[in-house]
């Protein structure tokens, strides 16, 4: 399985200086990689790292190319980005090596003859497809997975063992969830009564655009009465939790542990580092950047960085804030100075 | 599938003005319910959108009515609390649109011989039942669930597709289980010999109430000697953890993401909001409401909301607190500037 | 099923005082302990307790022993660290009392006819196991489980009921996963072209070493392109997330809720309390110790024990600047008071 760098560059571009006729089996990083595999530079301060790599070529951009100069003499394809084009040379190494799944229903699964499943969607062993569910083609659904009634997984996605999805909730094609999410439970909603939880039926249901992708136990919630939305092209890590009735903007990125309360709207292209939370009911504009562990205790109706918890603050002031934290003891050191001058000046000047 | 609002009003008390014979639909927010659905009205800041509202007829409350005036003048059900009636009545239409599973064992399920399966009870498909389990009337057991040897599930208990339940826990009665949740995994205790980590053998059980609501992919620890016990009426939502031989109150309810160490006391009617984190060993009394991310880092034995994170205060300190380090850069500059004129003061009268 | 306590004494060591032909069939608290039953003092503070307990026998330390003196007269083993002895004879009665798995393959599991299974391995129901998996002896994998294509499970490991494990993981001897845990999924890793995510193909694998536990729910991360490893003896509670790429060293614990990003290298024999989070790239020696809900923020090169949020800190700085911030009111208040001060100061002066 190896694949010329002329073929490489014809289809994903770059300008590849060195012979076309070179086969690499692979991608790895500069100090890893082997003699017949590719490498990239896609960050700078690794340059000291290139003279020393046994990698058959290397991608990098036409300024860290000019910069090496005589430090890489070997073949090289200059791209703008070399992470991206990293990213789709690893993606098509990646589908040439993956085994594909076998398509049909496996003899163990459980399909409801009132499904509606394509000819080419694969079916894993002891998955369980309610009535009124429409598999579409390609789609990969794993084993032991719960695909409630009335669901819809549009064409070429991939559902990884043991995940559950609830009834009615819809999902768009090329969607990658990975193993024990669960989509569509019910939200938290309850009314109370003097002291007693009346519980609110949750009838709405999660609808999740293309191209998004959902981490290993993360749990999306139904709506009350609305829906709850995912648009596309948005990524969640592992073990996130999303509210009833949130609306997530399209290609917003959220790491790991990130928690987001009921109806919490937010926008396009946001990132949210691990461990995040929003509380509820908020509103958060297109390209808002979250720090990790910092608390969204109120809207955020400017782009931007944000940092900090209780009270969250812009990613600037709040730096500032925790340098003067770390020194508290010495502020307090100085106010007591400034008690005792004082007193010394007051006694002389009485 | 439509009720009258006669009947209704027989069924769930309130007074109507305007016809009995309006048959409704459901029940949707004042902004969204079509001319065949109830609306309801149950906050006041939402007296606005009343006139707009197509709704057959609108549940609200006396208050609210009188403050209305001539402002709406469709039919009402005016109540004491309109949230809760909302409630029972999405309840209500939520049973009537429900397709009930199918009862008795799927055949794609594996009931050991030595389990008790209630006629009425319904097993999914690909679930497995161990011995000396009790399932009774009416439970409905989802795809792929593992109900573990001896335990025991009252009457009218739900548990959704993918949850697992270790052996010997014990269930209430109208219990709703979500998928992905784990009851009865081995609490963390170790002893510590050396650098090396002893396990103790975790030999109580989980023990949960009527009327409790478990979320997705929460997790529920046996005890290691004691059994974790989880009283009647306890609501958790999504990805929580509580530790092993926590005892958590009637009617407490927490919000996604919180963690509870083990051996932690939780009294009654208390709530806790997003990602709260107790640690472990410590003692809450009824009627505690702890903030969204805040850390109780201390037993709390006088009722009241508390805030904050290390360290933790009652909500009104913290909020104080919270103002000041917000506002902790001017307090430095108060300070150079009183230490520059103390300079001057002192340079002087010296 | 009981024991002589001249058995446990030839098994476990320790010095026996009274007669080893007592039988004992259980172990327990000193409160609860019945009068067939061992208990154990492996905390001073409860020696108030011992002169109450109807335990047979009691496990202490010899410097408890001594300062209990007349208080208490019953059989004694005398050992050098109580609580591990305690644990030690809880495993004993836990083995004694456990009921086997069955050997073999459930006749409902599927496995693929290229995977290898030995005979005293135990499949449970509806367990999938894929080609190429590897199933050493006494392995014994649970209800619903999947083990992916070319997994191997070394020697007396027990994968818990719906536990996930991903293609090409691999798994070492006396291991323990928990429900709901999944293993392998893919890392978040994409590179971002004009606001949108390009997905990097997650190649590594997990390694897990021997005697290593994990808890429900807890999701570890397969590695980009280098693997994920975890070293043996690690202890991991519920709800965890470890990212791709991390190398978790020998006999490190973390409680619950723990977060750890990508690529973090953390060192042997450390603690982390209960949602701390750790962001990625960083480096953590042996020996450290992380306080609950602590977040850490830069690699941490010496030793000891590290508390705080934004900005992280040694512990002691930590305690002195949170008793700070609790007071900042009073510490303002003197700010108002000494400006007035030097107001009426440089009044009179002037």
């Amino acid at each position: 399985m190896s694949i010329r760098l002329g073929e490489l560059v014809d289809r994903f571009g770059g300008q590849l200086i060195g012979s076309p006729d070179v086969d690499v089996t692979g991608i790895a990083p500069l100090s890893d990689a082997g003699s017949s595999q590719l490498s990239f530079l896609s960050n700078s301060k690794l340059c000291s790292q290139v003279s020393q790599t046994r990698a058959a070529a290397l991608i990098l951009s036409a300024t860290d190319h000019a910069a090496l100069g005589d430090l890489y003499l070997g073949i090289c394809i200059i791209v703008d980005n070399p992470y991206v084009y990293f990213a789709r040379v690893a993606q098509h190494f990646a589908a040439l090596q993956a085994i594909p799944a076998d398509k049909g229903v496996h003899p163990t699964a459980f399909v409801s003859p009132h499904a509606v499943i394509a000819p080419s969607a694969s079916i894993g062993a002891h998955a369980t497809v309610e009535a009124e569910a429409v598999i579409a083609e390609n789609v990969v659904i794993g084993a032991g997975c719960f695909i409630g009634r009335g669901v819809n997984l549009d064409a070429n996605t991939r559902v990884h063992p043991n995940v559950t999805i609830y009834d009615y909730c819809s999902i768009g094609q090329r969607v990658i969830i990975h193993s024990g999410a669960v989509i569509g439970a019910d939200g938290f909603g309850f009314a109370n009564e003097r002291g007693y939880w009346i519980k609110i039926p949750q009838t709405g249901r999660v609808l999740i655009g293309d191209d998004v992708e959902i981490g290993a136990n993360t749990s999306i919630d139904r709506g009350a009465l609305a829906d709850t939305i995912i648009e596309e092209g948005v990524k969640l890590d592992n073990q996130i939790q999303i509210g009833h009735n949130c609306h997530i903007g399209a290609h917003t990125a959220m790491a790991g542990c990130v928690g987001v309360a009921g109806s919490a709207k937010i926008g396009k292209h946001c990132t949210f580092g691990g461990a995040a939370m929003v509380l509820g009911h908020l509103n958060i504009v297109d390209n808002v950047h979250i720090s990790s562990g910092s608390m969204v205790t109120r809207s955020i109706l400017e782009p931007g960085q944000y940092t900090g918890f209780y009270p969250l603050a812009k990613n600037a002031d709040w730096e500032k804030t925790a340098s003067i934290v770390r020194n508290l003891n010495s502020m307090r050191d100085k106010i007591r100075q400034l008690e005792k001058t004082i007193k010394s000046l007051t006694e002389k000047s009485s």
